[in-house]
């Protein structure tokens, strides 16, 4: 099913290792966190995470519910998550439902849905 | 499948027909605009709803992707939306994304996601 792709590259997220999550992503992916900004490209993307992983020292993403149709070639998943950062020391938890769309084995579109305000007002000191 | 009812329900929505879409939830329904507040049971449900079909004249929800998995009985719906709404002579859109939880055939759980100043600004005279 396609979900396994979304659950690996999820996984490699947690793990902070970058290498692995981008060698799944298509070289022309999409990334829209929709309250953002749309990254677009292989590069662009690495260099957006990359600082974000950095400025983390643990990340959790919990996924309450995943669902998917088609095939891990050419497929559709969607997921309802709680992503949780830990920053300095204190725990920011972000609800989260996103999109991904995966083709040619690879994610080609990445989108995220959460309210911005949430995440800015635990960002903020 | 267990999408067919989601895509039934959001059809009574975008024809204002409250008691249809009623019909389909649950007696205890959960309904949570996640950037906002919970709703839960059928008539503060239905108390909801009402002023905001009210204010509408027109009601359009594009679904860009819905996914699904279980089955018509017990299951579990996402998706990717638009939802547009004509108020006065301006239509407000807001991207969305929803979890719908189906059981015993109707709908327990309706947890959309949003970004909640993409919608205030667009309210906002």
């Amino acid at each position: 099913v396609p979900g396994t792709l979304v659950s690996s590259f999820i996984a490699a997220i947690e793990a902070n290792d970058l290498d692995s999550a981008v060698a799944m992503v298509a070289d022309d992916i999409e990334y829209d966190n929709v309250p953002m900004r749309t990254i677009r490209g292989k590069a662009e993307f690495r260099a957006s995470l990359q600082p974000f992983l950095d400025a983390t020292a643990e990340i959790e993403w919990v996924i309450n519910h995943q669902v998917a149709s088609g095939t891990p070639v050419e497929g559709v998943v969607m997921n309802e998550r709680l992503d949780r950062f830990l920053v300095g020391d204190r725990w920011i938890e972000i609800p989260v439902a996103g999109l991904f769309v995966i083709r040619d084995g690879l994610i080609a579109l990445w989108r995220d849905y959460f309210d911005l305000a949430t995440f800015q007002s635990q960002m903020s000191p």
